[in-house]
């Protein structure tokens, strides 16, 4: 597959290196792409990963992951333009956290919208999945890091996105049980409003290595 | 314990049957003691289960628990009267679910506040615990119906009455260990907002018995 990881930060960062683990060729899109941070990247991921800028990446992609800040992302995805996204599988991983340092940390939109809605509404022709916003980066790509049971959501209106996103979901070692159909778009409202007990459980147990598992008959 | 239980809807009389069965003198306040469904709980109670208004309920107990509608929560209490509640553990159990057929159902306040919050900011001298609002009645009281671990929270400003609502849930046969302190009543909001999810995830199980783990390291 040839994927656009759109942000250089961590998220972006290590989701990007996991693809070129797993072969798909990936392109990096960053708003600098001349940023040390992205070129050392570039240096490292050897032949399956290059650095671009968003458009760049988005043009070569059939598969496109907005890792950008959750509060900047429209405007970059805008800025990318709708023509350039139509057709193609939009992965939302991001949490539009307005105020990190605010304990709770909050959100904007929440409530009666959603990041991922948002998107999908920006840009009809694509077809938005959220996922992944609710674990750490490292969890995100290597779930086994976490022993035991826990699980992914995905939410988005096109069934074969998806099942696109969920196979991509299990190539980085999510058991297929494990990743729940929370439905429509309007499922990612339930997957950013987990943003504050993340928070509150991250400071009660010292770190990041958690994630929810849905016990149930 | 002298416990009132305000609200006889599924949750109150649920919580309040439980209370009496572990041999707390329970009074059952309602808008209206003349009610059918809350005749006909006091006959089956018992020695220990009693209804009354909401401020005489209040007026006996040292433990009083809201289990009235979240959207409602607010004024029924006003109408106790903070004088009535001061001193006492006040437990919010209540979701304010403003539209709870709408898909995903919304709440208010949401994300920059929360019923819990509101409670305590309202009823200063009143030691608000928000827990039990993530599950359903039947596992709220009787964890064990679900098998496995999953777990409870519990949320607010007060040490010492997180302790005795703590108590409670271990008589209510939640482990110990399976109980989280998310800090002070500003982590209500993470609780709160665990409807959107709990909605999805009732609609794909078909069921209302499941609950949250928190797998960690």
């Amino acid at each position: 597959m040839r994927v656009a990881v759109l942000g250089a930060g961590i998220v972006g960062r290590t989701l990007a290196t996991r693809l070129t683990e797993l072969r798909h060729q990936v392109m990096l899109g960053t708003r600098a792409p001349g940023d040390p941070k992205a070129v050392r990247w570039a240096r490292r991921a050897g032949d399956y990963g290059e650095v671009g800028t968003y458009s760049t990446a988005v043009e070569a992609a059939t598969l496109v992951i907005n890792a950008t800040a959750g509060t900047v992302s429209v405007q970059a995805l805008r800025a990318v333009g709708s023509d350039a996204l139509a057709g193609k599988v939009l992965v939302d991983v991001a949490n539009p956290v307005v105020a990190p340092d605010a304990d709770p940390p909050t959100l904007e939109p929440v409530g009666l919208h959603s990041l991922g809605e948002q998107i999908q509404q920006q840009f009809p022709r694509s077809h938005v999945v959220k996922t992944l916003n609710t674990v750490s980066p490292a969890i995100m790509v290597q779930p086994n890091r976490l022993p035991g049971h826990h699980v992914m959501f995905v939410a988005g209106n096109n069934r074969q996105a998806k099942w696109v996103v969920t196979g991509l979901l299990r190539e980085f070692g999510w058991p297929q049980d494990n990743i729940i159909d929370l439905g429509d778009i309007s499922g990612a409202r339930s997957m950013e409003m987990l943003v504050p007990l993340r928070q509150r459980l991250s400071r009660s147990l010292g770190h990041t290595n958690f994630n929810i598992h849905i016990q149930h008959t």
